[in-house]
Formats: structure tokens, sequence, C-alpha cells
């Protein structure tokens, strides 16, 4: 069976830094008609190589594709950018694929819905070699109907996520997910820390830190499962209060080696404040409760 | 081929708390003759009901045993119970399992060594319920002779990973393997946070975030290369100042959520002044310069 027309519709990627370039080889390479346009001009070079067209204007980019992805360093110049140029979009697919935050992408839906577009917000979890690979996924909410249209597309760049109609969610869950990454980072460097300090050769040491890790990763479907129930009840050896008094060793051991605990140092605080709370019985998970206190904006 | 009585020579258990007891199970059933001893004598009385006998006082505990181990709430306790019966150690192997920070366990091999037993310090890389299964695994270090001399108790309670003579290496990665464990944590329970701010299930989410987190876990190998290496160049799309400057959306998301950044600022304070003493262009790895400036106590 060949894809009819339909299948390949014609799209515009504007910005073209490591990432939107990436992006609009995988569409050229799935077949996509694509008309790509950068503020520095020689950017799009081999991309024409590649088959793609290039436009001299934002508007003439925009133009030319029935889906038009933008991939810009920030929402400032995603303003800078489509603002002249906004009566283009007019019945088309915006699939905002810019870094920001919930807020930002919320207020740029807004914009977007009053000039007449079918808006679609991302979050690109991969880095730009793994776009078109198995180990890229893309999170996307707003618009489904955007979504429904442009799958052929999105599904070029990696596993395609939909969370939902908030325009937000995606960006919220792109940063939740890069979070939780730094904090994983902040344990490893400490740690790579703490044992460099002995003079042995990490990399002796990491395959343990692995396994360590891989192990203990089962915490957050546990942790998950409590905040869902709103039930922190212990039923692990180590409460919070064991875990609080526990902690001192960590951040004593830190001091003796000469390393700085100052990326530990905000738990240890959490723990003992929820104990002092009156929940040391409980598991530790119950912190959330510290971190989470106001409303969204 | 049936074992020898010396591939099971007797042992002693000081310390029967959750972790205690678990040991002395796993020594019971592979088939040591177990003395115990505990400082409240009921908790004895499962073990008793296995075929171990009860000690009335620890020298009396140490006496029994070719093989002593020590699993005590911390080194103070450590002190209350042995220095009474110090001359009792001698010409034992005592296999030291409490908590304690590397300076501790260097100072007790001190004390030991001095009161002639042949000293192993340990640390238990799993919680109670885990000891004989093959998710346990143990770091010890010090006495190669003793480790030798002991090797089969201490593979019934886990894979035994023997790291080197110095007494405090076995603390210092246990510690470090517990600060890792925590840096994750406290990238889960922000990324938990964020994404309960939006009112969706958390365990929809969390499948997401074990997967990303997975990707993403070969950073602790590279960084163990480039730290290793004392070379921080950096050969990926996203540099220190660019993720310098991306940290920026991870905040004011946060805060735009009514989440506190907390556990997440030590590490954007670590990048800004990374990148402010001019290492933008390298990879995030060489904060570890800023963590590590003292020398070890």
């Amino acid at each position: 069976m060949t894809a009819s027309h339909d299948d390949r519709p014609p799209v515009t990627v504007l910005g073209l830094g490591a990432m939107g370039t990436a992006l609009a080889r995988a569409l050229l390479g799935a077949g996509h008609p694509v008309t790509a346009w950068n503020r520095t001009a020689a950017k799009a070079e081999p991309l024409v190589e590649l088959g793609a067209a290039r436009a001299a204007t934002p508007g003439e980019a925009i133009a030319a594709g029935r889906l038009v992805f933008a991939c810009l360093l920030d929402y400032a110049s995603v303003h800078d950018v489509l603002d002249d140029h906004a009566d283009a979009l007019r019945g088309r697919v915006l699939v905002n694929l810019t870094n920001g935050t919930p807020v930002q992408a919320r207020t740029f839906s807004e914009w977007a819905a009053c000039h007449g577009a079918d808006y679609l917000g991302g979050g690109i979890m991969a880095v730009p070699p793994q776009i078109g690979t198995p180990d890229a996924f893309v999170l996307y909410s707003g618009s489904r109907s955007a979504f429904e249209t442009s799958r052929g597309a999105l599904d070029t760049f990696g596993e395609s996520h939909y969370l939902g109609g908030a325009p937000g969610l995606a960006a919220l869950q792109d940063i939740a997910l890069l979070s939780g990454m730094y904090g994983m980072f902040t344990g490893i460097i400490h740690a790579l820390a703490l044992v460099r300090s002995e003079g042995t050769p990490l990399t002796e040491f990491v395959p343990r830190l692995d396994r360590w890790l891989s192990s203990m990763s089962g915490w957050a479907h546990a942790a998950a499962h409590q905040i869902d129930a709103g039930d922190y009840a212990s039923d692990v050896p180590s409460n919070l209060g064991m875990q609080a008094a526990g902690f001192v060793n960590l951040t004593r051991a830190a001091q003796e080696q000469g390393v700085s605990p100052e990326l530990l140092e905000p738990l240890g605080a959490l723990l003992r404040r929820r104990a002092a709370d009156g929940h040391g019985h409980e598991d530790i998970t119950g912190i959330i409760e510290l971190l989470q206190k106001g409303t969204p904006a």
C-alpha cells in the first residue's frame, strides 16, 4: 500500500537549531515536503541539500505548510518570529515545541487560538541525535484534533504521548521529567565526589551505583500510590523518623571527606521538619505535603 | 559432597534489631551454629526457636563464636556493648555491620586491632527482608584475611563485595550509594509534586518517569569517565552554560505551580557558579570541582 498525498502533508519548520534541524530531517526522511525558515539563513543549507525548501520569511514558510512546527530558543523568540505573521496561521495546525513553562504554554495557546490556529504544545524528551529513534518520546497537550491531524508527522520524531486538552500539560510533564533527571544527577555527582575523595577510580564504583539506583527506582511507583491515596502509613522497616535520624551520617560523612553536603541538605531539612510535625512513624513520601502548599498560578 | 565442620564455623550475632535478626536467620539457614545476644533479651526468642543459642552477656556470646557480627544501632552502642568485653575478641574475626561514617569505622577498626581482633567493616545494601536473596549486596573493607575466613558466612547475606584494606571504604561507599538514592528520591518527589499540582493521577505519570530516568541513568558512566580523566570538554548538544540558562524554567515552573523549588535550587546555584567561573562551554560534570574542595579528615 502506498501512502496517499494526505498521509504526508507539507510541513513548515520554524527554527533550525540542533533540535529544529533534527525534526526537519525526520520529516524529510518520512517523505513530507518541508519548508524551513531560520533567522540565520545559512543554517538551512544542509536541509536544502536533503530536499527542503528555504523560505525567506516566517510568513512565506507558514504559507507553504499545513502543519507548522515552531522550535525556537524561548517564548521571546516565538513572539519575535510569529507576531508579524499571525494571520498566516489561521486554519493551520501549530505545533509548538519551544521549551518553556506551563504558564508560557497556556498564554501562547490563547494567542494562537485568537489567531485561528489549531494549537498543540509539545515537550521533546530526547536530545537531537535521538530524534527518529526508539529512544525518543514526545509529550503533547492541547487540541486533540491538532494531535490527530498531525499524528503521522509527529510519530516520525519518536513515540507520541497525548496528555489531554490543557495546553500547559506537556510543558509541565516535560519539566517534571527534567527535574526528576536533575535530582538523579545531584545524587550521582554527590556519590561520585564522596568516592573520589578516597582516590577510588569512579569507573570501578559506577556499576555498583547503577545496580543500586535501579534496585531503588521502584520507590517512584510506591510513592505515587501513596500520594494518590493520601495515605503515608509506613509498612517498611525504615520510617521517616529513622531516616531523618540516619541522614545525619550522610551529612557528617560528606563533611569528613571534604565534600560539601549542599546538594543533600534540603532533603535532610524536609525530613527533619516532617518528623518534627509528628509524621516520624510514616513513610518519607509525606514530605510532598511540605513542598506543595500553594495553589497553581 | 557434605560440608566439613569448618565450612560452617560457629558465629555470634550482637544486636537483634530487624537487620541483626535477618542476618542471624540467614546464618542459621545455612547451617552455622549461632549464638545471639541483645540488650532486650526477648528479641532473641524467635531465633532460639530456630535453633540459636541465647547468651546472657556480650562476653559469653563472643566466646561462643569464631566470627563475631556486630549490628548495633550506632557506634555509641558498639562501645557500650564491647568496651567491657574487648579481651574476648582477641584472635577472633570481628565483622562490624553497624551504620556509621568512614571516620567512625576507621577509629573503631583501630580499637579492634588494638584488642587483637581481625577487623572487617561492612555496609549492607539491602533492607532486612532482602537479606539472603539475590537483591542484597554487602560492601566490605578492612582485613583481607578476615574477609576470606568469613566468606562462606558473608555470602549467606547476599553478594559480597570486598573493596580493599582501608577499613572506612565500605562505610564510605555505603553512604555514597545512599546519598545517590536520596538524590534520586528528591528528583522523584519534586516531579510528583509538579504533576500532582495539575490533578493528574501520579500512577499514570510514573511509568513515563521510570522510562525517562532509566534512559538517563547512563549519565553516571559518562560522568565517571570524565571525572577520572579530569576532562570536562563537552561533546553533547547541551553544555553547562545552556543547562544553567534552561534551569530557570524549572525553578519558574515550580513556583508557578505552587511547588517549592528548594530541592532543585542547590544544583541550579552550582551550575550558575560553574558557568560564571568560565566553564559554560564544558559538560555539567565539572560541578564536582565545586563540591570537593577540602581534604578528607
